[in-house]
This record gives C-alpha cells, structure tokens and sequence, in this order.
C-alpha cells in the first residue's frame, strides 16, 4: 500500500519529469505495476481463457468476449487474463477504468468498514439516505459538477442517467406549461392508459450516430448502428445529422463550417417541423460521438447548438458516459465548449463509477416521488468517485492525460502522413484519440494483431480504433504503445 | 464475526425453537442486534436527522426521505438513524434486505482481496469477465434458479431486468418471425430513424396495478399510481385488469373465482383486439402486487394465465423482483402455482441485491451485442447473492419465514375480526402481508404512530400497509412488532 508522502513524492516527480519531458521516465503513478506486456499464448484468449469462456457460455451469451480477466493479478494500466497474459489495457473495460486496475488508494477505501457496511447494507438512498450522503456527495460527486450546474440526481448506470433527464425534462417541460393548475382529471384517468394527455406527446432530438444507452427510452435516442436497435419498438423521435466534419481538420476548415453551419440548419427546420407534431422538449448530444466512431465537432458548433435549444426552450442534454472524467484533457469534455449558459443537464458514469445527472434547482421534479427508484444509486459507487476524485487532483492526472495524449497525437502523425492510418483525430482532446484502418477487417485484423502484442484495444464506429487508456497511462506506455503498433505495421 | 460451528447450532437451536413453538425465545439468527428498539427523540427524523436531510436537500430532492440513517450501527433487524434511534425495520429499505444489516458474513465476504478488487475493477462483463464468473454465478444466482430455466443476464437493478426481459422478448419474437431470412435493407435503414419495420410495432401487456420500473419501457408497463407516470411519454401498450380479488379469501371463493374468470376472459380480448393493431410480444405480471397495494390472485389464475400465453405464442414474464427471494416462503413467489410450463422470463433484484433474469437459451438473443451493455451487471453484487443464499439455506431461513409469517398473519387476524384493520391479506404467503386501514389518512398516521413506536414499516396502495421484514426476523421480533401495533391500537 502506497502511504500518503510516498504519493505525494511520486506526484512531485511527476510534475518534475513533465517540465524536463524526459522520454526515458518509467511508470510511477500506480505503484507495483509490471514494466511491459507478456503474451504467454499464441491466441488470446488462450486454452484456459477459452475453456471458462466456455463455461460462462453455458448461461450467458458468450459471443462478446474478449478474454477472462483475472482482477485480483491486474494493477495499474495491465490486464492479466486467464492463461496469464498481461496487456497494456488502453480499452479500460469501454473507458471505465479511471485510474487504474486495484489502485492502492481504492484498495485501502473498499477494506474499510464504512465501506464495507455500506456495500452490505445497500440503501433506498430516496427515502433512508445514510449518515455521510450529504459529505460524501460534496466531497466527491458535487466537487466535480460542472460550472453552473448544483444538483445531482444518482442512478444506477448511463442509461438510467440518460432516461432520468429525459424524465426531468419531460416533468419540468410539462410543469412549465401547466402552471399553477393541478393535474386535470383527463390526465389523471388517460396516464394509466398510457395514452395523451396524461402521457403526453412529446420528442427528444438526438443525433445520428449518437449512443445514449440500452433501455428502451435511451435506445430510443441511440443511433449507433442497426444492430443496437432492430427488432425493438422505439419512441418515435427526431435524429439530425451530426457534422460531416473531414480530417485533418486544418486542412478541411472551410468544409467543416459549411457542415457544421448546414447540422445546425437541420437541427432548428427539425425543431420547427416538429413543433406542431410531438414538441421537442430536449435534445441529447455527446460532446465526442464514442461508439459511433469518435466523431468531433467544433466548440463554435457546441456553443450555436446550445443557443438554438436556448432559443426554442428546449433543454440541452450533454451526455458525458465516456467523455467524461478527465480523459479528454479536462474534466468534463463541453469545458471546452465555454459555453455561455450551462447545459442543462450533465450525465455521467462509467469513469466515475458513480453514475447520474448533474443538472440545476429549476429541474427538479415538481412532486415527492416523481423522480424515484428503490437505489437511486449505489452509495459504494459515490465513495469509490469520492476517492479517486483525489487522487486525480493529487496526482495531477488530467496535466497527465494532456500530455500523454499530445504525445501519441504527434507521434500517430506519421503514421497518418504515411497513409498507415487514416482521419487520426482527437487533437488537444487528451488520450481520447482515434484513428480509422483502411477498411473493417482491417481494423479487426489490427485490434487481434495489437493484442498478440500485448495491448488491448477497442473499436469503435465501421473502421475506427478508439484509444481509452486510463487516466495512469504515462508516457512509458504511451512508448511501449508505440514501439507495439510499430512492430504490427512492420509485419 | 460468529463461526459456521456456532452459527450451525444457532441453526440446529433455531428448528428446535420452531417446533417447541416457544414464544419467548430471543432473535438468534443475526448476533449482537439490540433486544428492542428505543426512540429518543420526539419526532422521527429527529433534530440531527432533520438537519442532514436539509444538508442532501441542498443538491437533491428530500421529500421522500423518511429518515436518515446510520448503516455502520445498524444491525440485523434494526435500523439505527442519525438521532440515535434504534427501529425494528419492517420495510427492510422497499424490500430489499435480505438477511439484515451487517450480516457477519457478508461483512466478511467485504473484507476479502477478491471482494475489494471486484469492487474498485468493475469489469465490462459481457466482453471482459472474470475468472471466477462462472462458479461465482453457478453457485449463486444460478443455484436458486427457477424450476426450468437456466439461463441469466444480469443487469444492474429491477428496471433494466424488466427492460432486459423486453428486449430478449422483442428479439425472440422477431427471430422466429423473419426465420432464416436476413434483415432487410428497409429494416436497416428504417431502424436508425425508429421506424417500421425496423422499429416494429410492438406491444407487451401488462395489468392495472402492476410496478414494473421506472425506465421509459418498464415505466409503460407500470400501472400503479398516476404520480409515477404522469407527465412522461409512453408506449401505447395493452393493460388489463388484474383480479378483483375480495378479502376474506374463505368467505369471498365465488365471488373471486368469477373475479379471475373475468379478468382471464379480458386478456385473451386484449390479445384479439390488438393482434391486429399492435401485436403483444410478451405479457408480464408480479406474482403479488406490491407497489400497487398488495393485491393477490390465486394460483389457479395464474396457472391460466400461463397457458393462456402459450396458446397465444406469447412471451411470459414473471416480475419477482419484490417478490423474490424467500419472503413468501418459497424462494420464489411463484414456485406456488406449480406451472406445468416455466415461464419465459423471471425477472430479480431488491433483496438478491444481484439483479437481471432468467431464461432460457432459446431467448438468447440471436445476435452478438443486441442484449449488451457496459457493466452487464456487477460481479460484487454476484458474490453477494452467493453469500446470502448460502445463509438463507444453512440457517433455514425461508422456513423461519413460513413460520413466523403464520404467527403474524393469525395474530392479525383479531384486529380484522374487531374491524381495526381490513382486508388482511397474504396468508400462507410468509411474512410478505399486508392490510388496510379505513382511509390514507389513518393509514399514514398509522404508520406515524408505530414509528414512533420504535417499528419501520412500508406503505402501499391507497390505503396498505405492507409487512417486508427481512428473512431474519424471528418470532420474537414479531411479538415486539404485535406489542407496539396494540400500543397504537390502544391510544
């Protein structure tokens, strides 16, 4: 276990080797980490890996696997799977990672025992919320909010974080409109029906190849790839175009403003088109596209995006699942955006383990249990973010972040200017980088290839290689990396 | 922390008590629980409960809280707040502890290296699983499986495994639908904008009264109260009656099997109707309505129902997510209806703490990530699901249920026969009981007054109130609870 003045030593020398940006520097801030991958099979998963895959097959859908993990020998950026291979991870468990595998700081909070009561005696956090909610809450989960947002409502995962504020919307949209009347006994007799006017007729506006999550309300904002959604009835709500943004982005400046200019066209004819059919409340936006293939727009786009909904009374959702928490260069990706007026609502998870919507007074739901559900999120989950909100302070992880990511950024250019990879993007966004392969099964072959190599990556839109490292992943990795992606473009 | 040897003759001492019948034996099965509660305060939340419920009131909604507690001095069937205040807890946080408040031997387990790394390394587990994944599972969760199913997806609570349910539905019914035939390309395209036919025009049905969760989907299922649903959009999806069954079941046997008949006669309407508009996929039921006032229908119907189901081709999905585990006095509520055919899907969560459903293969989805997410679930909730059903069955706790279920339910019944509550219900059902007071009005200051009292309990419907004591409360809780319910009788 890594004492407090050990870590701060460690968080000194880090800061040191940055200003001197030594290249040579071995990996410091997850201590007892292995000093590289080792691939012990010829395929991975190996024969052990592949026998408990098996197993597990025998009651769940094992077609998704990637490997069998064992978490107990994992530390750090390194994943130890099954037969004993150990990978650099720049996947991080679809980027929820955030500071490393068993980090020693975390490890130390889940044998405590407020820890351990709380784990075992799991609270209806709506209506019994434990003694240190409001401490735990303000010390971690609220410490991070984003400038001008207050509240905080938890839930369980991204997708609940996605439909409570498309339920806060709704609720707030409606209250608005209502006034001061009561509930109509129309509404009243009609809501049990599910029919108007109790359940209203109302939209959300999403964006093409956006995800928002899994649940039927979110799945219906997901527009990812058909095999996400098909088979599976769907709210039906608008989908504009997300920005027809080309790479590199200095090089297409002129086409990337008439694209953005025409996406933020197309946003305000839908919401014109749909205010006499089903009135859009809200509109849901990533601030990086992630599943869909890590697409960018400009904060110039962000901004007139945030005033259009601004202008029409539309509340703006900007969903922070996988941008969020640092990986990006700041803490929440829309940071960048400067926005004039803050969104509305800010949804998390993943990375923060904790999962939920960050969001302001004005948005609470007008009546005890409307907004409502026995968890209302994990109090274990609020801890574990607490914590690690420390350690990326203490360890300076997002500085971290930028300059690892501006380092594999620069690097990857030549790989771009080679032709090797293509549309490499992510530029000042930290390690959320991504780069496409000439074609899918190119982009698989390289994934398998990669991994042979001993590190772990993920894919993400048709053809596109998301990098996800954890917030620990310094500038050894980034090396060692680079050294593995070199060997597999070599072969 | 107490020994498998002593806890083995807590055990051995526990059936010897049972059949002896004594009423005067202490609680034994959770050690070092207070031998009754003691309220300090003149109110409950008392002045430090009322000042940190402000303090969480700062950044989230306080209104349902009933009052805030100390989870690190609780234990067993007591519940401690932030006064000072010690309750005997009927409500058991909306059903969802199982085996009481710091357990020793989940606290144990919490303690533990695997524990903690599962905790701090949550894992994507439907790519990246563990490696004690399938033991931890075939030990646990899968143990106590429903007769006939074999298959589970884990999710991470009561909603998402109704909208797990769902989706497998959807996609099965589709599947069998389209056969061998690919999807379309008007299937492809239509999907992304949430049209048909890739977007179908489907529909579940579920009954009045019924709780199915929160999410947009399981939220058009429920039907319990219009607070929880008005003001949000819903699928237009089928509700049916549920039976309107009267109470006392003796006295009232003509008028609730005319009851069923009817309410069965009305679901194979609403299948004909809508087979032509809407087509219902699936239909899904709780085996006793617990949101929605403790409402029960006999086996018999629920029997016929199932076969009305099969006969129509559809999916049939039983809700046990308040049910489950124990509390009825069988593990599941509805082992009692002895169904000549599984269901299709039983739904879990609360006091498994575990949640997500069962099937079985042929409902696996028929394509790789269509039933998927992030987290899938949460290995530490496996582990402890694992734990708890170990002590469920070396402590016999499911017949300490039947036992001390039928003491309270005959002890009731004089205060139904001088007319001080009616329409008790839950007989035969373990502790999972329930009755009403004359109007919302005295039932809420009931329920005011037994705090006070010393003793936490639920309310439901209108005018319920729902006994949800966890599976450890022994006989002579029930008399603590009897004594303090003849003291509010009294005054």
């Amino acid at each position: 276990m890594l004492t407090r003045s050990l870590q701060s030593s460690v968080h000194t020398f880090a800061r040191r080797r940055y200003a001197t940006a030594s290249i040579a520097a071995a990996a410091r801030l997850v201590p007892g980490q292995p000093q590289k991958p080792t691939v012990v099979t010829s395929t991975i998963p190996g024969p052990k890996g592949k026998e408990l895959s098996a197993a597990i097959g025998k009651f769940q859908d094992p077609r998704a696997h990637t490997l069998v993990a064992d978490y107990n020998k994992s530390c750090g950026n390194y994943l130890v799977d099954a037969d004993g291979n150990v990978l650099l991870d720049m996947f991080a468990q679809i980027a929820s990672i955030a500071i490393g595998y068993n980090h020693p700081d975390l490890i130390k909070l889940a044998k405590t025992d407020q820890f351990a009561s709380a784990a075992m005696s799991r609270p209806a956090l709506g209506s019994y919320p434990p003694v240190d909610w409001a401490d735990v809450v303000n010390e971690g989960i609220l410490k991070v909010a984003p400038k001008g947002l207050n509240q905080v409502f938890t839930t369980q995962d991204g997708s609940s974080a996605t439909e409570g504020a498309l339920k806060a919307s709704f609720l707030s949209y409606q209250a608005k409109r209502r006034g001061n009347r009561p509930f109509s006994n129309e509404e009243i007799e009609t809501v049990l029906e599910n029919q108007s006017p109790g359940s209203p007729e109302l939209s959300v506006l999403s964006f093409k190849g956006g995800f928002h999550g899994r649940n039927l309300g979110s799945l219906s904002l997901t527009r990812s790839k058909p095999i996400h959604k098909l088979d599976m009835p769907a709210f039906e709500w608008p989908a504009c175009q997300f920005p027809d943004i080309k790479y590199p982005l200095a090089e297409n400046v002129e086409h990337n403003q008439k694209a953005e200019a025409a996406a933020l066209a197309h946003v305000e004819e839908t919401i014109r088109v749909w205010s006499n059919k089903k009135p859009i409340v809200a509109m849901i936006i990533e601030p990086i596209q992630s599943e869909g293939g890590d697409r960018h727009a400009s904060a110039d786009y962000f901004r007139k995006l945030r005033r259009i909904a601004k202008k029409h009374d539309i509340y703006f959702i900007v969903d922070e699942v996988q941008t969020g928490v640092g990986a990006t260069g700041s803490f929440w990706a829309h940071d960048k955006w400067e926005l004039e007026e803050p969104a509305d609502f800010v949804t998390f998870s993943k990375k923060a383990q904790a999962s939920g919507f960050y969001h302001n007074l004005s948005t609470r739901a007008p009546f005890a249990y409307q907004a409502y559900n026995t968890w209302m999120g994990d109090p274990i989950r609020a801890l574990q973010a607490r914590e690690m909100f420390k350690v990326i302070e203490r360890d300076d992880l997002i500085k971290n972040v930028t300059l690892v990511g501006d380092y594999i950024y620069k690097s990857l250019e030549q790989y771009e200017a080679s032709g090797k990879i293509l549309n490499l993007r992510g530029k000042g966004q930290g390690t959320f980088i991504a780069f496409d392969l000439p074609s899918p099964k190119e982009r698989d072959e390289f994934i398998g290839q990669m991994r042979l190599q001993g590190v772990n990556l993920g894919a993400c839109g048709s053809q596109s290689v998301r990098l996800r490292p954890m917030l620990v992943f310094e500038q050894s990795h980034a090396e060692l990396f680079l050294e593995k992606l070199r060997n597999v473009f070599k072969a």
